[in-house]
């Protein structure tokens, strides 16, 4: 990874190739009905109107859906219409990539889960979002559908000759249909060595942690994203929802200050990037418009798309309680609701539609006069032009909703209010605008008393102040319109690898100890002893292509051993290699090791615990090995044969040969009632006994501590496998858990996520720091102590647990049933 | 307030003297309906058996409704039944103190705006609040009501000679629907001498800042909490959430880490305290109870009051789900639905109950056979013993809330639990109970597919396992029982004036010069000049008892001077003194004063403008003038004479005559046709003319700076005065902007409040070594440069603004149209 943006130091890249990729492409195909023939309908949205220009001069490329569902995914995209003067003309259909999918799916992709959990779920309205797994498959798929698109659009590019521009493309994905699609595009990238910078930008509000938690794949959602080297937002608070969700769900490590989140040792930045529209496009459309309004009342003007996010609804209901309250405006003033129909096929868009129908009825019904009505409600669509003179003829916009992303009518109708005086602005305090637009009249929708006094201010407002007001409100939008937002973005993408004074670090600082302050100190504290339970490969020793090269550094044994023979502290190394193979590879005397993922234990003091193999499993065992020797043990692939488990390793097999082999060997681990494990480049067949490191972990602190551990010592896990899963959610509220990860797709229980076992080194060193500066205790732990606790457990359960015990009593964290432990010394 | 508190430093208040303000005393009052004589029915909550016994035992007293509205409010509340034994059995009549509320009134505070609005928003359900003004008028008002109870009650305590405790009482303010009654305690408490330690614990969630500044009130709310010394939540999450709202909307200092909020120089200790259930009365209950369930189904349990936070329909639908995947089940399980009926007169739960009636028959019908219906939806209430029974003897229990701010059914659960082989807990992360409660099932409720999967992993888990779990479960509930919660309560109380090592900091650091690098650093960065806007009175120096005694520190004035000389560095004092008076008080040369909230401004070259006072208000100023000093100035009332306005003063009246005079005051300036406006025990009559330190701080910055100033430099605003807001408003998003506040109830628009003149003092101190740490920049500022930005002030506008100008070209800026300012050299 470090190499795919390294490649671009120093290369700046605002004249680079880039690849945009979104839901939609930047117009929609449709079939002519009388040819048959495919058309483009150019689409006249802003954001298009600035990147697409972009995308051209770089000869970059677009990929996205084209708004049909064509029967032969091969069929020709048209070039534009010679007569097309809209930005997207100069887009040769050579650089569209458009995307195929099946209605159905597609369906279940965009209805289901885009607009039916995330929409409302992004906009703070838990209660409306529906969250179904057959939806979330569908934009699984979708979405690797749309990374696969992209990976071959990276494909071309590197094969076309024509680019000879040095710095590597800026792959660009928007908004909250594509999530997940950068992770992939990210991986296949690195595999095949295509160079690209990944950005992702959101064009809704990202929630607080506190609502974006109640989403089922929220870590999925997160990694998707973190795929990416920058992540835009509108504003700053979104950005740092975003940070918080990444601290709190997949717990990295965070830069609030410098908005930065690290995640497998690399460091992705944050950044607020504010929309802007055409502004200077507004104004000559305002400049040209003819009047289409001839009323003498004063208009109040509202443009929305028809959806809940708008608070529609709360808006009629505040004009209502203006007329109300103020009937001086009775006939004086009139509300032009514009409602751009949207979702019309979702019913919760149909009752809404409904709703506002009957709403603009009852109002009108209780206030109109021969010669008046105080709604104009149009639902439909407007042209620009026709919109332009109702910005600029307006005295009033009203721009509540109840939550939005940025929200472009308040930017448009600045930009096109050129008469003087000009009108005034009411934002809510809930769109992303109302964070910069201070000089309008920010209203909360939600209180409708509140309401309809700022719109009796704004219809009162002196010319002076409705002047100061909006010159300053349009000087902000003509500086920062939709190509200063573009420019922006290139800027924070070539930023990325400098670390430039005035924009702040682009990257995070290596773990040092003192991170673990954070981390540890308050949980840790100056009181109680703390056990330190640690994963050997990947963890404590780097991972090498032989496990017998996994040695441990220097340095890392040599603070093992003297916290080893600190009092407070207990080590215990859990490994899924076998007991005597990891104590010899850490070579530490006097704490407890175990092997083959706790199935065997060596204490301290020479004691041994062994898992019990069901005596019906041990012809199994020898069968197996022989199976797996004869059958897949080729192309650099071998057995290791545990004891209690075997693993079949095939890290050394040519990648493209691995999958046929672990398949086999599955198959053959299975057939012989064991259960095939996924490990680093291996398989372990593991016994059907329900046994893990989580069970071992639990049963190595009560063995040491005793059964009410949990109350009496500070632990401490951290591991790096899928393995030690099984320990992080066995501990989980009981213990500081760590996972070592060098990647973004790891899903993890952890607490906290390290990116290399030169993290652990720093954690361990923090550790020893810690415990020199705490006054020594009389009562430390001995290895005496330990063994006592052991030897006392049974007695314990009977007089420290007033709970009714079964007639035979058996202690409660006993390996299964079936099979009593034993230990032997 | 430091007294109040320090007044109980080194006491323990574990046997103090305790007053509980709840919205409901710990038991109800019933008229029987033969003697018509009141009669207590007692509660038996675990919050009343835990807290009950420390106000009986400290000879406290509680406050609250009773639960029914008297005729008479001087009715006998009467004794406890003799065969009463609950813990209130103890609770002498003496020791009540009812609250009596207009019925129209309290249905309006409770329902509407307790039930209406706090329920639903702070459960982050916005889309279910409702925001109605008169609801919040009428819970502000018995907020009040409680709080005159509460002081009469303190008085009460104060003269009662049976409290021979030295240590002050502690006064509990509970829960949602009295988050504003603390403030006006400690105000009234304050001027009293009435000794006593606020606290208050919030038993629902609190919501993240992104939901809670939804509420139109959202300032008063937090600041009505901060009344208090001390702030309970149940998890940390809340407190976390708490404090971020403290930031965001107040602008208070914060302390993460040890959980402090610092405002108006008090700091205040937010604390995490998990309540408990009384483990041990379930304990005994379970062991007391017959059987009820006759069955050799399983029995899959819910207990909820029918509410929407509490997922019923989510729950009911994973269960069909259950049935339906894993149809095995069938015949084998039932589920158990106790819904107990609550808010019945209220429409939204009425649809509940609908939706939950037809969703059970439908359920039902779809599955049942000749002998089992999966469903058993028992709609009522559940004595005390049959719960336990339930509790006890069921396989399953499913508290699957939506979000709930603790859930003592789970706890309740594993108390009863003493059975063996034990049953699971399945629980919701979003209860504050899925913080601790590890060992249960993790389950979210919205995730029907998912939550189907849990129940059937709770069905077939093995014995083992649930023994493991529950015992852990157990444990941790009877260490932590509603008692323990007590408990730590008091002693979080305790530790409020200590520094133990053990319990973190409670109380804040007073500021420091590196408290505004988090404030400043980020905005001031390196390349911009500065402009420093400062209010003299309460800002820069200390409020004295007359305004000629209102010195300038020394410290202050040096480091003043020394940034003055700063060549990026631009400093105009804005007062409301007379501009001579305030350049004398401050008596550095070569800075811009303003005087009379900036009807003159002094320009440092010299240069002077003026409001200009409308000619028509030239007499009334006189006549006014004389009315004061005929009508209101005595008892040490005097009017001073400001020129463009005039003051009257009343800082040395007594307290007892301050109203009538100001109210006569107000009275006379109105009908001179001048604006009164509050100052510091003090009544300004304003010229009615349109401009304020706002208007006046934009003309300063203009002035120096340019028509666009805003982009090119920045700017701090600090000021202790309402008048000070105007400049805060004005300059929202332009600056930053700094409040001083010594008190709880100031309300602001500035980003951050200070306590004190020494705050601003550290600010200034930041700055001077902010810029003394700049390199040299080339084009510095001088007085010349600011003289020519504003004579080409007028020539900018032409060719800056591209916009429409209108025929009379005017500057944007400039005050009132019906008076165009003057300047005079």
């Amino acid at each position: 990874m470090s190499e795919m943006r390294s490649a671009s130091r120093s290369a700046c890249n605002s004249k680079g190739t880039m690849i945009v990729v979104s839901n939609r492409l930047p117009f929609i195909l449709k079939r002519n009905e009388k040819t048959g023939e495919l058309e483009r309908k150019a689409s006249a949205g802003g954001l298009v109107t600035a990147v697409a220009p972009v995308v051209i001069r770089g000869k970059g490329l677009w990929v996205g859906w084209p708004g049909i569902h064509l029967e032969d995914p091969n069929e020709k995209i048209p070039e534009s219409d010679p007569n097309d003067n809209t930005p997207t003309a100069g887009l040769l259909s050579s650089k569209i990539v458009p995307i195929h999918a099946e209605p159905a799916l597609f369906d279940s992709y965009y209805n289901g889960c885009c607009n039916g959990t995330f929409w409302p779920l992004f906009h703070s309205m838990p209660d409306r979002a529906t969250f179904n797994a057959d939806h979330w498959r569908a934009y699984v798929k979708c979405n690797e559908e749309f990374a696969k698109k992209t990976i071959n659009a990276l494909r071309l590019l590197q094969e076309n000759k024509e680019n000879k521009n040095t710095s590597p493309p800026i792959v660009w994905v928007h908004d909250y249909q594509l999530m997940l699609a950068a992770n992939w595009i990210r991986q296949t990238a690195e595999e095949e060595d295509l160079k690209c910078k990944l950005a992702f930008f959101l064009h809704i509000p990202f929630p607080p942690w506190d609502i974006f938690r109640l989403l089922p794949w929220s870590d999925e959602v997160l990694q998707g994203i973190l795929g990416c080297d920058m992540v835009g937002f509108h504003i700053t608070d979104y950005c740092l929802n975003f940070i918080d969700c990444c601290q709190r769900n997949l717990g990295c490590r965070v830069d609030r200050k410098n908005l930065l989140v690290e995640l497998g040792g690399r460091t992705i930045c944050i950044r607020p990037l504010p929309i802007g529209v055409p502004f200077d496009r507004f104004v000559s459309l305002a400049e040209k418009a003819k009047p289409v309004l001839s009323t003498n009342q004063k208009i109040i003007l509202g443009v929305d798309r028809l959806d809940y996010t708008k608070g529609l609804v709360h808006r009629l209901k505040a004009f209502e309680r203006l007329l109300e309250k103020h009937p001086e405006h009775i006939e004086k003033i009139v509300l032009l609701q514009i409602s751009v129909p949207s979702r019309t096929d979702v019913k919760e868009y149909q009752d809404l539609k409904e709703e506002l129908d009957q709403l603009v009825g009852r109002i009108n019904g209780r206030f109109t006069t021969p010669n008046w009505s105080p709604i104009r409600y149009i639902y439909g669509c407007v042209g620009q032009e026709e919109l332009a003179a109702f910005y600029r003829d307006s005295s009033v916009a009203l721009v509540t909703p109840l939550r939005d992303g940025m929200n472009l009518v308040a930017k448009e109708f600045v930009a096109c209010q050129i008469k003087k005086p000009p009108g005034v602005l009411i934002l809510s305090p809930f769109a992303g605008a109302g964070e910069m637009m201070h000089e309008a009249l920010i209203c909360n929708p939600y209180e409708l008393d509140d309401a309809a006094e700022v719109i009796h201010r704004a219809l009162i407002m002196p010319e002076d102040e409705r002047i100061v007001r909006m010159n300053h409100l349009r000087r902000r939008e003509q500086l920062n319109d939709v190509d200063s937002w573009m420019k922006s973005f290139l800027k924070a993408m070539d930023s990325l690898e400098e670390e430039a004074d005035d924009i702040g670090a682009t990257s995070m600082q290596p773990v040092t100890i003192d991170d673990f302050d954070e981390y540890l100190s308050k949980y840790i504290g100056y009181t109680q002893k703390l056990a330190l339970l640690l994963d050997y490969d990947g963890t404590l020793a780097p991972i090498a292509p032989h496990p017998d090269l996994a040695t441990l550094p220097l340095e890392t044994k040599h603070t093992l051993q003297r916290l080893s023979n600190m009092s407070d502290v207990y080590i215990a190394i859990v490994s899924g290699r076998n007991v005597e193979n990891v104590k010899n590879m850490v070579g530490i005397e006097g704490i407890t090791y175990a092997g083959n993922h706790g199935l065997e234990i060596l204490h301290p003091d020479g004691s041994k615990f062994v898992h019990p193999m069901p005596m019906e499993l041990q012809d199994n065992v020898v069968k197996l090995l022989k199976a797996l020797q004869e059958q897949v043990c080729r192309d650099g692939a071998w057995v290791e044969n545990k004891g209690a488990l075997l693993t079949f390793h095939f890290r050394e097999t040519p990648i493209a040969k691995r999958a046929a082999l672990a398949d086999k060997a599955r198959e053959l681990i299975t057939a012989s009632g064991f259960t095939p494990a996924p490990a680093h480049c291996a398989i372990e067949a593991r016994p059907p006994v329900q046994w893990n490191k989580g069970r071992a972990s639990i049963y190595i602190l009560r063995t040491a501590f005793g059964l009410d551990w949990s109350e009496r010592i500070r632990v401490i896990y951290a591991g790096d496998d899928v393995t030690d899963e099984d320990a992080m959610q066995a501990l989980k509220g009981m213990a500081a858990t760590f996972r070592i990860a060098s990647d973004t797709i790891t899903k993890t229980s952890a607490e906290r996520r390290l990116s290399s076992t030169d993290s652990v080194l720093a954690m361990l060193k923090w550790i020893e720091r810690h415990f020199s500066r705490r006054k020594p205790r009389a009562n430390s732990l001995t290895y005496k102590n330990a063994r006592k606790a052991r030897d006392t457990l049974q007695m314990q359960m009977s007089y420290q647990l007033p709970l009714k015990t079964s007639p035979r009593p058996s202690p409660p964290m006993s390996p299964d049933k079936s099979s009593s432990g034993s230990e032997s010394s």
